[in-house]
């Protein structure tokens, strides 16, 4: 039977996850994986977790197993406000920050809506927002602020000018997925200023901020603009994806639209999970392994860092070839000549044994072609190491060096 | 700051769980509560999910707590394909089966496009499926099989002529929501002809159906039609709501819209849970809480069918007063005379301590409001007589009798 004519509108613009795609295909295992954006399962406290866990079942009991608030266990979200310094009402736990963002589109998006977001982004966000049918525009731009905030302002004045109607700017501010840059403070000013101008809001998608290796914090764009700005957090990188619950923070007229349609998505967030989480937090373990995990990730990036220092082509025929030096996250960011093409070399790279994931998929202009994201966090140093040899010389054959 | 101008068209269409506020303004265990349907706390074997977390911890490892497939675990795929004789290419895994409900909407549903439920049916369906803004149909019809074609037959015909474009029929066939009711053998049949005739799928919600007190198994839609049908089951009642576990049932080329959808919608199902879902039916610790629930919850709903027996009014000015026989399912359900408003007397009844659902709710046309929905499983037997006593006494004032 053909269901073709049963599709609602919005499937025709569904589009796969080239990155869980080439899950289902290979082994991550089997390969040098640069591809994906997994935490390393080095970081995941197994006893820590099998502790909590008990110490739920003793202490919560079968309130734990049970249907939960849609906004999210209270515990949680207390922890949750005392670490963050956000109001407890300003709090809504997600089962997963992609659904965070997810459920921002769809409260705020119509058909043909503007999104404005860096290019290239998350491509998560670019599926979702897709799948709303948004208009996404990407926005280049240099270190300049200046430059910046003129390159957000003439994108939304050319929306407007089409009489499109400008939703939000979506954002990743700190280590970006996936070019592993943080935005500056001046940065953030700048787009806040720009939001403010066009009536915009910002949507602050963070989950690698607390993941930083080196250098000063920098204020959260929430925290510059908190009635604008709707801000989306993750235990997936400082706990483990598998518990799949995130949070947002916003202004309770925004999140309690966002409530209404969490109640017909999935009625609440895995319960016993939150339980498991907010004690994770409120004893310390998060901090811990936060630690841990820092230190292990900052020796994973300069390992990676350093071989493609001493591997990789440095230019060719006049070009260079650069890469991200990402303070923190998960992610570098590589740059090759113009004539390369990362999607078409991604089967010679494949078979050869090693993955990543073609930049042009996180370009909303389809731009980027000559690009590569390159994870650092999933693998061993010794595997980083033996991957980049493999890459970079597969990449000097590629351009016949 | 007003967000107004900002909203998407379709939080027009959100409408507010009057279940799910009760929660956030009562608290269930100080009163007499036959709202809701949450399963009875006493079910939860604490213990079995102690143990088999551990084992998860011991056995899977760190896998458990990385990102899992899209689709959802492959144990908990082939436990379920293994229980319910359903090819694992046919299994997607969702975080929860009102999860379930909406993802179907979502990949089928335009604005206009008309669903037909019974009327009445599950509000939280009835939720999702407006606030994609379908255009909802509730058919009412009798026990014989003839009409009940009929009805959907004149409600499909009706919409067709107004040029609407049919999507699907959403039944809840066994111990309905909030009815109670079991769809025979032969409506079934019918249903899937009706459906057949106009071009239309079949979702077929069935959380309850493994809660048969009484009487014999009656085919599953999907069994019928397996073709048409998105068959939607759940873990909340046959192990516990708080892990947000339910599955898919649909034909490979339905499904994979799904899969897409859900890849934007949160990544994947929480993974440690879909692991010890897997063995807690692996390992009979389902089918041994399952009896365990189906006596615990065969006495309860003894005990309400003989407390309304015993002090509710049988008729009043020559007007009925009936209550629904359910063979399993969470439910029975309330008529009262026409004059009977049961959202104006829900204070009334919650001023004195007692809470049910007002029918009207689930009432898609908005009629029902002489019906009631009195849910058997949450309070403990002593707590179900002394509740429907008080219950009785309050109806026979507001009666006069």
């Amino acid at each position: 039977m053909d269901y073709t004519h049963l599709f609602s509108s919005d499937t025709g613009s569904f589009f796969r996850s080239p990155v869980r795609d080439i899950f289902r295909r290979v082994d991550l295992n089997a390969i040098y994986s640069f591809a994906g954006g997994y935490p390393s399962a080095d970081t995941f406290p197994l006893e820590d977790f099998r502790r909590l866990m008990s110490e739920v079942i003793d202490e919560v009991g079968a309130k734990a197993f049970q249907y939960g608030a849609t906004q999210g266990v209270t515990e949680l979200r207390e922890v949750l406000s005392s670490r963050y310094g956000v109001p407890v009402e300003r709090i809504q736990i997600t089962s997963s920050s992609q659904q965070g963002i997810d459920v921002c589109t769809r409260v705020l998006v119509d058909p043909g809506d503007v999104i404005l977001t860096s290019n290239p982004s998350y491509l998560g966000a670019l599926q979702s927002f897709r799948s709303y049918r948004a208009d996404v525009r990407g926005v280049g731009y240099g270190p300049d602020p200046d430059e910046f905030e003129a390159a957000y302002r003439m994108a939304a004045d050319k929306a407007v000018s089409e009489g499109k109607r400008l939703k939000f700017i979506y954002s990743i501010p700190d280590f970006q997925n996936p070019s592993g840059e943080t935005l500056p403070l001046e940065h953030r000013r700048r787009l806040v200023e720009t939001a403010r101008r066009y009536g915009m809001l910002i949507v602050e998608d963070s989950p690698y901020r607390e993941l930083r290796y080196e250098g000063q914090d920098v204020p959260s764009i929430y925290s510059i603009a908190p009635d604008i700005t709707l801000h989306l957090g993750s235990f997936s990188k400082i706990m483990a994806p598998g518990f799949r619950l995130g949070w947002i923070f916003a202004h309770p007229d925004l999140l309690d639209k966002i409530y209404v349609c969490k109640q017909s998505l999935d009625l609440c967030p895995p319960v016993f999970d939150q339980y498991v989480a907010a004690r994770f937090v409120a004893d310390g373990s998060l901090d811990r392994n936060l630690s841990k995990s820092i230190a292990l990730y900052k020796g994973k990036r300069d390992v990676l860092l350093e071989m493609l220092e001493q591997t990789m082509p440095h230019d060719t025929d006049g070009e260079d070839i650069r890469w991200t030096h990402p303070e923190g996250g998960l992610f570098v960011f590589l740059k090759l000549p113009e004539s390369f093409d990362s999607v078409k070399f991604y089967d010679v790279a494949l078979d050869a044994g090693v993955a990543y994931v073609a930049g042009s998929f996180f370009h909303p202009d389809g731009s980027g072609r000559n690009t590569m994201r390159l994870n650092f966090s999933f693998m061993t140093e010794q595997r980083i190491r033996e991957g980049i040899r493999l890459l970079s010389s597969l990449i000097r054959k590629e351009l016949h060096l």
